[in-house]
């Protein structure tokens, strides 16, 4: 008995110094007893200690290793409830035979499941999308495009009406959602929409979500099967491409001109389940549809049971003349589904957007919601909802379009005087970028890449297509989170690299 | 020229009239320059004003409305920008020719895109979707299993915290998340699960999402195929079976006993892609699945690279002895992904839970994660890190387990009282609901039925489980969103529900 308790007691002793050396940090040190019981724990694992060997009472292990008998005991507890250990009446405590049940014998049918590629041990899909990730390492800085500057958010403003929620914290505030969201903001938005994006909805049909993608992600789960067709804009922002294929929806690009998307271009004998489009501001190159394509358009989709998805993301920020009516506004056939964002208009970590979806659809989508994410935080719904019945979403965003406006001049004018009238600049009239069109035989990633170790972000307008052989070459240049002191010199150190290619 | 501006006037007149009579309230009714743009769109897509026809000069047409000049001025640049007026050099303001472009004559290969159910326009698997929703109309009140009680959850100490981050807000609180989520969270999720679930990581393993549901579809999306398989415990939440079935993996249900999963009742010739099991309490039955168990299902995922999916969801709340060890840290091979949330240890509507994968697959989820959703809310996260680190989180879970204790007790002595030992209670010592066993000819749906038009929430356990000839009959009733006075009085209204049917 005495030789047992030695050497498990030397064994333990050995285990928890061990265990104390790899630890990193003071701070992340386990307490004794989780350390004799983790010890103990990884020798029947390793069946340094075999099944059927008795241990020593928590009495004489405490004695032999000269700590409180508690430590022990609370060890041991563990593991007689975690099944290492079973006690046998009046014998004492004894190793569980934890050896693994044995499975029958079998010899599987397919081979064991590897990644395809080899690469790695990711899905061929998994791999596809980690490889071909379009979200960029920096969030923050000149020339990150479709930032709003987050500095200049109230947030006194947001932080009394957030206070006002949690001192009468209500139970339904804190858990989970109805479908479709927090009432009074579906309603607040339904008013908003209505007056400035000229959309027809009650607010019934305005489905909260977590910003774009998931919308995206909801509406091609519940009207798309899996390897469906979806018309994307070529070029268009890579989220759009890479919810599609998560979900199983093939994306294929058609071509822009002046007027937007060109339907024309497209194979017009294969209706797509959907047609993804950004007409009020194409992304990334900035064209507003023509009234005669968007009628076009929504004729094809009702003709042939397309549904259009509008994706408009920024148009509330429109210099010059007011914001143009969405798409939505003019379908008389209820084949939008209309999707906005307060990311740019407030703060893209807020993470609330919305889905304005046909009546009809209504509460296939709210159920949907809630089924498939569990909603979303009402507390900071309400928040938003009061933010907005106050007025100060309307008032922020008529500030912050005098900001931004102030801004795409500055970066303009250095891009004048750099480059005079050399190069062409698009889509400066609405949003939080612009595109700086380079000639075809710059490479934009190359430039990209150069003004990223200068501490600049510009990314390749190239990477947006799809087409591996576009000659359109440019890059990107947001300019809403860049103070405007910032402007010049940012793009002065830009326009040397550049000169270097063009 | 007068009768030209004495028609559109009074046409216009009667417009604005209309659409005033339409409007549900005054805080919704437009503007009126909002309302004369609005007529004449209108009136131009119906094409009651056709194009080529000249409107009068704003100056004129302000006289006979008997309105400021700006008004209709405003009205026609709008107009203008979208494209539904052109101005002719010298001539005035015209209707545009908004005809919708002409398409090229086809006849699609397809027919028009419809539901094969014909019932709706959803998709076939937006129509399962919908069909099977599990999620429950009500969230709160007696017995809402899987909802812990959030009014006694510290919100004093949280807006605090929230507050500090608020005052001094730094942008990268406010704007995309980096992959992965916020590091010190990230740091202090590490740190609590390794001492108190005895996983195996560090910070960089730990992938922040919005909670089991986001965290399921990231890893089915980068793990898995469409067409894959998943085992999933029969029965088991509806939440999983829904999530994989909206990204294209079959879930396939595999029995459960005494011991947790059995995957000896499976087809172990098919090794499937991912096995998805609740070991440290089964949902919704309630059972531990024993080590011997785990021990197979890891030999079993290893010799067939499956990957085990962890659902630990509310193992903190263990009465008697302490929670149980994760079955993620006895797998030696890499083959467990560690699902987490926060939704019953603080509240649900937080939105915050945690994946710990692999150590080599920990870029590739911190770039899919930021890839399909953006990252999520970073002000969040520094709240809630702050929380953990200063121990609240430990606190608060100490709290509730004694809360939870005691009306676990109160319910369990209601069904004594009432039932005496003629029905079986499981699950009981863990979580936050216990299951009422009911004899296999009760219609647990009925009960179930009545009980909620008594106001009271008995979900049916039949309906977890995907074996349609399941003889399992019994009420899901959970107590953690119940207070202590409810208990009894509540149960009392159910039994009585019950004996009808026993």
């Amino acid at each position: 008995m005495t030789s047992r308790i030695a050497s498990l007691t030397d064994f333990l002793l050995m285990q928890i110094e061990r265990s104390a050396e790899v630890r990193e940090s003071a701070t992340t040190r386990k307490p004794l007893n989780r350390q004799i019981y983790q010890a103990i724990r990884e020798a029947i694992l390793s069946q340094l200690l075999p099944a059927g060997w008795q241990l020593p009472s928590s009495r004489d292990l405490a004695r032999g290793l000269a700590l409180s008998r508690n430590t022990v005991t609370y060890a041991y507890e563990q593991l007689l409830a975690e099944g290492y250990l079973e006690t046998r009446a009046g014998a004492g405590t004894f190793i569980a035979d934890t050896t693994p049940d044995q499975l029958p014998e079998t010899h599987p049918h397919t081979a064991p499941l590897i990644d395809p590629s080899g690469q790695s041990e990711l899905s061929a899909r998994g791999a596809k999308l980690v490889q071909q990730a379009g979200v960029s390492d920096l969030q923050w800085g000149a020339f990150m495009p479709g930032v709003p500057d987050v500095t200049l958010f109230p947030n006194k403003v947001w932080s009394r009406l957030q206070n006002k929620h949690w001192r009468r914290s209500q139970a339904e505030l804190l858990t989970y959602g109805q479908g479709g969201g927090y009432h009074p903001l579906r309603t607040a938005i339904a008013d908003y929409l209505r007056v400035a994006r000229s959309v027809n909805c009650n607010a019934d049909q305005v489905i909260i979500t977590t910003g774009i993608h998931q919308s995206l992600d909801l509406i091609v789960k519940l009207l798309g099967e899996y390897g469906d067709t979806a018309w994307v804009e070529d070029p268009c922002y890579w989220g759009t491409r890479s919810v599609l294929s998560s979900v199983g929806i093939n994306p294929v690009g058609v071509a822009v001109d002046a007027e937007g998307m060109n339907i024309r271009s497209a194979n017009l004998r294969e209706p797509p389940r959907f047609i993804c489009t950004t007409p009020s501001h194409q992304y990334p190159l900035g064209m507003v549809m023509s009234l005669s394509r968007r009628r076009m358009l929504l004729e094809y989709a009702a003709t042939h049971k397309s549904w259009v998805i509008e994706d408009d993301y920024d148009s509330e920020f429109r210099y010059g003349s007011r914001p143009l009516a969405s798409l939505q506004g003019t379908d008389t056939q209820g084949r939008v589904l209309y999707m906005g964002t307060f990311s740019k208009t407030l703060f893209p970590g807020l993470r609330i957007g919305f889905i304005v979806v046909p009546e009809s659809l209504a509460t296939a989508f709210s159920t949907g919601v809630s089924e498939l994410y569990r909603g979303s935080q009402v507390f900071l719904q309400a928040v938003l909802a009061d933010f907005m019945r106050e007025g100060h979403f309307a008032s922020h965003i008529r500030r912050m379009r005098l900001v931004y406006a102030e801004r795409l001049q500055l970066l303009q004018d250095a891009i004048k005087d750099n480059f005079g009238d050399t190069v062409e600049i698009t889509g400066g009239d609405t949003g939080l970028h612009l595109t700086l069109g380079l000639p075809s035989h710059c490479d934009d990633f190359v430039i990209s890449r150069e003004a990223r170790s200068a501490g600049i972000i510009a990314r390749p307008l190239s990477r947006y297509y799809m087409s591996e052989n576009t000659t359109s070459r440019g890059l990107l240049l947001g300019y809403g989170c860049v103070p405007n002191a910032h402007i010049r010199p940012a793009f002065d150190v830009l326009a040397a690299i550049i000169k270097k290619h063009i």
